[in-house]
């Protein structure tokens, strides 16, 4: 599957039938990555690259984010559409329920978890 | 938490608050390591290395089978306690449901849908 505008390099998507359950988890085995799909999943129309790395809050290289994005991208996670120089990215949230009902949710669930848990730790060390 | 015999070379586990979700992710990133785990968690009582391999059904070098089940026990989803010149492992299920709720399943299950899928495109392509 390839989304691209005209005159532009074409981005590789896996159709759903190639996702995997290893590629997906490969995937979301990053904080960061981690972070950057609960930040989409929180959008209706997708973020580019400047709003994701807004909201982040994490000072990094614009190529080490593109990485990230390609690492998601080239595993079905996410979808990515050329709007002029920018790249804006959501995640394909019914696709994937389609292949691997539940799984994104539960990840996601767990990571919120593991978050508030640190939050938790971080606030009686500072209290 | 450590897991030994006497005069056995420590086997290093983390404590259940020092499991994360990117470490069990990446741990479940590799389609040997799902595999282990889906067969580890059908025993009662744990498999050693050669019931791992034999349950696998794929041939592999004991040095890699340890490296996976070393990546395993490193993220807090096994643990491997020593009998005689054999590693038992099992899969520390209750302590990755109090850290986690239900995402191990929801892995294994997906895990379970790509393999059947898998299996009927590979009859169908077989008739």
């Amino acid at each position: 599957m390839r989304y691209a505008t005209a005159m532009s390099r074409p981005l590789a998507h896996p159709g759903v039938a190639s996702m995997t359950i290893a590629g997906i988890l490969y995937a979301l085995s990053d904080p960061i990555r981690l972070a950057m799909v609960r930040e989409l999943l929180r959008t209706a129309h997708g973020l580019n690259c400047t709003e994701t790395a807004c909201r982040l809050k994490v000072a990094m290289p614009k190529s080490t984010l593109s990485h990230h994005h390609r690492i998601l991208r080239e595993s079905g996670l996410i979808v990515s559409e050329r709007h002029g120089t920018e790249l804006t990215s959501r995640v394909r949230t019914e696709e994937l329920e389609s292949r691997f009902p539940g799984l994104l949710q539960s990840v996601i669930d767990a990571y919120d978890q593991e978050c508030a848990t640190a939050g938790r730790r971080g606030a009686r060390r500072a209290s």
